[in-house]
């Protein structure tokens, strides 16, 4: 069930960006990771440790955010490495973790690090070490062969990205803020392109996405949740354009894909608007249909639903209005410390939503050379449905 | 010889932000890969074929400038492979970079590329084929030593970034291009200290930084080169420290450690500033010693000089005034596409300097709890010493 609609309160009642937020709930994650051990290898096969060495897997396990650190996890200790940058640092953020009693940090060189790695796991007799062959470079996973010399080493994918994927109540709270500080800066935006379209000033998309990544900034977001898009006219014809030098016109479409990042967590949202009266006018109809297709595609998210099922959904009505083939990309993906990260939602995808569940609903419609329409939302999945983070009003033209 | 001296000029008059740069040499920089080919391996092992896939290198060697790029190089072909939202804009860029009819592009999903790849290798009889093992995954390489099955993968490093460290005029052009954006962007925000000096208005670490990243962006930077670093007060004694909420206050060290990224390539510099008189005198000290010491870096970068004597240069003042154990890290380091590039500049630097090396000089001393100065320019190395890109005058205070 969706809370957004065209006709919704505008954004900027909702909450003091200030206001102190639940705390994350890091106790815990270690040992809903050992559970995994026993299927975490190659063709289900068990592991008796696992080196974590994803920065962001890492810090959701540990608290720390720094970019140098190693996570060791045995059944019954856990090691993190990290160098003298970080010496402070790690300590102060495992202890407001509250894992500071269950995690031992050593902090060296590279050498000593690797050393401190081996030892732990050969101290407690770990022989299958699971390492995150997504991450870890092929010169890296050579050096840690030589190093576990009586080991065996188990590439692991996306095992600890699957526990990710179902936030907390705290990782809740700051996705909703961050998605609160996007909204705000949208905010403070439009009126820009309002001018444009009652003939006044000039605005590039360059300039654009730069002040409004930097009214992100001033509203408190650490810094953009990805590299922004505003793509005008032709350009919204590209789903992946980067902002350039075109002067954004009356009658162009607006394609504003942008996001703000909060305490390491991320928000996602697209808003396509055009500036005053569309030039072409298929494009206003591509519009209505994205937006029916969107809104269908946020009411079918809910507890127990297949991802692929939302794709599906809203594949279904932009078929029906004769441009399927003119929505080439996934309808969503999850999103937390990553922009991207499980599930994804697409034709393939194998994923059930849970309460918890953060994704993306984001159709999109392009017409080459003329211009095209995502319209898109975060939103956590709920007991009955699902909740948006992004609140910003959908609206046709400014 | 250094041109950056306390006394230099405003950095305004340097140059038309908008004015036309010097074409990249991009044609010819495959050759020069091929040549490196005879002893890319380990322990000097000949390849005859090179798989790219750090997306700089491909950058580099193609003038591509997408983010899924791989390029495979032998001895007499070359095919560059990306999926569909590239098409266009690699034939475009391999097209104004001179190169399009030096290598065969293709197109498709992941396993298409991945097949053509193969292909190619096994079309031109390559059967020792390196892949940079600093960049690929566990995973991939895994994929690739299954896909040559009937070849030997070998694991190469830095083998392109070796030739990147050499730069062309065109991309001389650039890096100054950036570093004048950065320049003026901090004669633009050097007010807002000037005006703390004399006790008027507030301003934290976050919004100097946010409000510098966005000058940079307003005057045609394409993003920050890097996290921006304004440390204030006590949170100058940690090189690495983020911008924080901390309001900045008189008597305060500023440290502003910033680059601009114009077409690719980024710009590097640091200023540490008094806000009026300082309020510990010995970090006035501090700031003189270290700005002695960078000069002397600076006076000693010239072709045929080691890198390692550039550090012992700088590090020699440091230790003459007593701080040896307060200059924590390297002299500096190579930049260009990527902001920490070939060369290392420190203590165990093997490289030599030549003609078209650009290299940071970045001395500091830090006391822990009280402040720390660091100041750095980035110098491209010419036939007689070298000529900075970074040309902001170095104030004691504002």
């Amino acid at each position: 069930m969706s809370e957004v609609d065209r006709g919704s309160a505008p954004p900027m009642g909702i909450g003091d960006l200030d206001a102190p937020l639940a705390p994350l709930s890091v106790v815990g994650r270690l040992d809903r990771l050992r559970k995994q051990f026993d299927e975490a290898g190659p063709d289900g096969r068990a592991v008796d440790a696992l080196l974590v060495t994803t920065p962001a897997n890492v810090r959701w396990l540990t608290g720390f955010s720094g970019s140098a650190g190693r996570l060791l996890v045995t059944t019954g200790r856990a090691w993190l490495t990290t160098d003298g940058r970080y010496r402070t640092q790690a300590a102060e953020q495992l202890d407001a973790a509250g894992v500071a009693d269950v995690i031992e940090v050593v902090v060296g060189n590279a050498r000593t690090q690797r050393e401190a790695v081996v030892t732990g796991a050969v101290s407690v007799g770990a022989h299958r070490i699971g390492l995150e062959a997504d991450r870890v470079t092929w010169a890296d996973a050579r050096d840690w062969e030589r190093a576990f010399e009586r080991g065996q080493l188990e590439p692991t994918r996306g095992v600890v990205e699957a526990l990710r994927a179902v936030k907390d109540a705290g990782e809740v709270a700051r996705m909703e803020r961050a998605a609160a500080i996007a909204d705000a800066a949208l905010s403070d935006l439009l009126p820009r392109l309002s001018e444009l379209a009652g003939g006044g000033g000039d605005l590039t998309e360059s300039v654009f996405a730069a002040d409004l990544d930097h009214a992100m900034r001033r509203r408190g977001a650490e810094e953009s949740a990805f590299e922004t898009i505003v793509a005008s006219g032709e350009n919204s014809a590209k789903p992946h354009a980067r902002p350039g030098p075109r002067p954004i016109r009356r009658g162009d479409p607006v394609v504003i894909d942008f996001g703000a990042t909060y305490d390491g967590y991320r928000s996602d949202m697209t808003r396509t608007v055009f500036v005053g009266e569309p030039s072409d006018g298929e494009l206003a109809d591509v519009w209505a249909v994205v937006f029916e297709s969107q809104r269908a595609g946020v009411d079918a998210v809910a507890p127990g639903v297949s991802a692929a099922a939302v794709d599906e959904t809203c594949r279904g009505r932009i078929a029906e209005a004769g441009w399927a083939d003119r929505f080439e990309h996934g309808t969503g993906h999850g999103v937390g410390l990553d922009i991207h990260e499980a599930p994804a939602v697409g034709p393939g995808s194998t994923a059930i939503l849970q309460v918890g569940t953060v994704v993306t609903v984001e159709p999109g419609v392009y017409l080459p050379g003329r211009g095209g329409v995502r319209i898109e939302d975060t939103l956590v999945v709920t007991e009955h449905g699902s909740r948006p983070f992004t609140r910003f009003p959908k609206e046709v033209a400014v």
